[in-house]
């Protein structure tokens, strides 16, 4: 039988980051196929939303593997971020969402971006995050994750002047739909231009400032 | 044929404030009979959601009746609020909720309740709010009004003590959804004991307004 | 690593009441580490929505905390309610929403005001609620909850003159839609000036009651 | 060309009625081509959900023809109810669901069945329907109508031990969706064997109450 | 502490058949406390919707109750059925509907009403209904039981004139919604005066075929 | 100022069918300037969904252009159908659906395909479909089109071997949602093999057929 | 007790081909019963969408029985495919819809189709399916499968003329909606002549490829 | 009575623009106020989503506005951009996305950037999407937009490196449902850190291209 998977070996040259793997709907053979490839090729891999139980039974064959539980971030061969300077500020609302904050900051960090996460800013103890505004101002872009209502990107979108990525989560319950009442609020946003990505998706938010940052590069 | 309407006249003495009519969905012919009805009975009467087209046909017949065209409010012979002091603060995000401020206006103001609308202080330009801190303040219960997001009653509600009763708009476009998102946005709201009502009904805010003062009269 | 969590230690100087919890998407971690600097610090918390394999594992560690399976409550040194009247009434429309009473009970007594749940007089057995009409009058707040259609909250507003905060819960299947159908049923509410929560939020009721009564005293 | 519709001649004989036509949505030049054919014929029609200026067009045309603006019901050759006792009961939530529950009457009337309909008694002034309980009580069957959170059918049917049709009417706006609330409040109703029909769908109760009082019959 | 519930004891005399428990959300803690109650009181109870686990926990407790695990019934003393007529005849679109079919057989059986399942006619293999035709022809009442589409009731409609109550079922995947799409075909029927309860409600279904059987008796 | 459109003039030579311009959001000045493009390239041209007003605007300019109002189809320069023998049945449940039956059949016409509409063949009133069986057999593809509950095209599945393309029309009020409850329903229809468009798709099933009777050719 | 189901023996005759069985919400009792009357008549069956665990209890009992856990696909006494031509293509966008992938190829295999699939071909690297095109051009029929936003069969509909029967798949996260995106992208697709199946229905595209291609037979 | 505005007049400073208006839910009274308002200041001001005829009577006092059908801008006193050079490239799926597009470009130029609109390059049309790559390669921002299922942004992203702001619009019908579709299948997109904004929202994506571009400056 012929590969089940066909990796896409020219993304780098073309857009300047490698494949990354989903791995939420993948069974551990497959994953396995997977990782063995990237193996012998000697590349590194990022796995995003892998399942606690699956990736224990893969860092059992991948000694050198790291997992977060938070997040669930898989990295083949982690790598220390070359790049000191926290060029991204990763902004949450709540204490509960630290593992989308997570999954932004390993990205960036994979991707060799540094980042700061500042946590538990939500807007209804509205000095914590007026407190940080100084902080804020020194990121070239803002990643705002929010769960329940949604509200941070917009109180950020109003007091500060960056390309800010806004992440919904899907924390919250009964309206807060599992994440779109989150993901609504921030697409209809009165603050102005503000863009948005896909719920619990801080992979495609750091992806987003990566693509930002290699502009300014 | 016996009537096609059942007036509550007992509403009053088991309430403490009279029937209400909604305009929306009823035909002039109706609504004429209504009215008659009430004006043989000599009692006022407060009609919402009444169209344009249809109250400038009513208000041929009923020369007193007075009507408000942003917020579509139609009263059959508007009484002055003998309360003079300002009890409910109005307070709405951006000036197109003009329509739903004054329905909760004019309703309280029908009721006998002062109010006062503190206009466009949205939270994309948060120093608006905060500015009006000192006013708000000073009042019993505040009705606040949004559309888009709905995040102002988050932050009013992390910023002031009262009951705080949240009205969200139909105003914005797309994700916006015809107030829906809005609405989810105040009822997960992460600040606490946020109360909420249906989209665009100021009328029904008024109305837990006016509840809650009965309480402290 | 800096700490993951952000205290609003002002938030009773600003609003009358603490900071509390939302447990159900903090990993056990997490709580942890809060409840370690609440204990360091000397102040109660509240926490909601705390799964009952988690709370468990919590009261191993502090052992004078509190937890009610139902409600899913969970209280660091759970004080008595000082007062002793009681000022909200509780109605609940079935036994199958004594999870969502009890979160507005222990959250009411948690901040020190007295309560009482009348339980299961929905509206199939009307005279159930006609004969604790009486009762519901001593109230200065009623919180109605009610799953399935959530007719109750509009029966209860249609012969009592009070304050009521209507929450609908996630009981019922099919077109009951987890609690979206008597959310909409209260908020498209005939009757009038009933204000809302979020679906299955007992404790954003009594936050709710807690804001009006504070309006009294 | 060959005609552009195919008349169910056989329904009576299997069925007990005849076909009627869905209005909203054929052309005036289909409908004139079908009203055209049942003339022909020598049999009556019913057409429900004809739109007024469509109405008027037909009514040129075809003299005898009976139209009800507020039910959007068309009747080629109405004929008499030649049973006079009231055999339906007729129970609206409020005066703006009379379009629904002419719909109704009409279609019983065409089949040849009497009905009554009581007025506006909805459930936020509960004793107007406690004072039509004994007149209820004399109905084969109850059609209970009722828009924004459709409360009234759950009452009824904890009060009254007929078959209970429930229809749900668009009237309403906001969270009531177009009759969506209604609907599904009274699909998930706590009172026992409640059944339902489509939003706005008198004609389909009228229906559902033939086919039960053919079996009494 | 008082009692958590408050039984309906009047049930019978108004409708004419007793109250009946919703199992699904209670805890086995509570249903304990009520059949204890039921047995005192020397009546019979129907439990609906009450999981495998549960059932079996209470099994241990009450000797002489029935449980039925395809359709989640339990019953404290189940009665014959003292009407050997099969007045009701209960139709299944599929072999995956039996849960359904066997909640009203079992409801109706416990009403003391006789009845009889005609499994697995779905219209995909139309023969099968037509070959029951004859024998559908003398049921006093329908019910119709389908998942995915829910075309069956609507086929019956157009073939058979007695009432019809149509069930959908939550049995299906993607565009089937757990049941919101054969519930949402059965309301907008093109066969007249289709009557329609919630997903999965065979017990709602047999309570609505009692109501028309006691109209004829 | 370029361009507004860049039309795929490789269309035809890569899948044997040129491209079709979608008429309901364009202004009539863009779509005049497509159409003097394409009548400068002396090639024809079909436009789907083009409003009334907006057509017969074109009529005055282009007027050899042919438009058909049921189906609001526009081509210019209509071509007859060389292929004489009637290689699809098109299938409609009800003479509402004559627009969407029509906008296949003018499709198939513009592209060279005998096509021929059986109407109105509802399963409400079976026999009239069984009566056609004989007919439908001798097509090669089958479209199949029904609003309201959308059963039909489940029926004829059952009946019929050929390949079956389902179009769900938008006929119907309430729980019909526009035609979602009919795409839904054939979708997860339970006949087998039957594939479907997009809701009043009519040109899209005429192009798949289209690419199957390519197959045969 | 009869039988609990009601087999569509003519089946073959009629439509060219033998019912299958959907076991997702059957019990493993009745499968039991089903499997015993299948064997009894010396028939094979294929069952669709069976989970794991049930399938392998099935695996004790009948032993010459094929399982597939990717597809959840169960064969009893698989047949090899007469047909050794390729003649429908699987194309799958990512490898993570394999299960989708081989739920149509053992389905074809049942049915005496060969098929081959092309996994991974996703359009975020498009040179993979542009490399892919001279060998799907080999195919008679092409079935498409992707999740997420569901792009690929609009891109292979725009390169290649055959008929395609777009796949939609549960894949993905959030805004994916368990496919109902990638379903809904398929429906609205701007390539045209698309035809779609339900979301994850492999079984059903092979029903459907299977109709065209007995068409060309 | 004081002003029914408040304008956020340091948005600028804090900001780096100007606050615009959302003309669609405004009154023309109100709108001329706050024009008038502008004009007394001397400055400029953008108006999104102005309807025609408000913006026509509009246009009749102040003569100096700009105003664009397709994208319903209005301006007071247009300023030529100061950037020549095209920074931001505008790429739409179909020629009925011009409004959008518009609107994007429009924005742009008020706020001084220069952008350069590419037409209708959709992909079921790839070789006018590959022909355009060496031009697309020359923007710092790309601003993807399209409506139907919205796969433009995902194709484009696996093509190109720099930031993309993907634009959903409500153009298409039935399953497109207004642009939801289209949103969804950006959000959701498997190409790699695509951001998004509102549906049919240019003027957002212009304003995230600005927050971008004052990065690099």
């Amino acid at each position: 039988m012929s590969k089940r998977f066909n990796i896409d070996t020219s993304r780098k040259s073309r857009l300047g980051f490698d494949e990354v793997i989903y791995g939420a709907s993948k069974s551990v053979t497959l994953l396995n196929e997977l990782l063995d490839d990237y193996t012998k090729k000697k590349v590194n891999v990022l796995i995003t939303k892998l399942e606690k139980d699956k990736a224990h039974f893969l860092l059992n064959t991948f000694k050198n593997a790291f997992y977060d539980e938070d997040s669930q971030i898989f990295i083949l061969n982690q790598i220390e971020a070359n790049d000191t300077e926290h060029k991204v500020g990763i902004v949450s609302a709540g204490s509960s969402d630290i593992g989308v904050a997570n999954e932004a900051f390993y990205t960036l960090s994979y991707m060799g971006i540094g980042a700061k996460i500042i946590h538990d800013v939500g807007v209804a103890g509205l000095h914590r995050l007026l407190n940080s505004i100084d902080v804020l101002k020194t990121f070239d872009v803002l990643i705002v994750i929010a769960g329940f209502e949604g509200a941070l990107p917009t109180v950020v979108g109003g007091l500060l002047p960056q390309p800010i990525i806004a992440v919904p989560t899907s924390v919250g319950y009964g309206t807060a739909k599992n994440g779109e009442t989150a993901l609504n609020a921030m697409l209809t946003s009165c603050a102005n231009g503000i863009v948005v990505t896909n719920i619990d998706n801080g992979y495609g938010a750091a992806m987003g400032a990566l693509r930002i940052l290699n502009l300014k590069r």
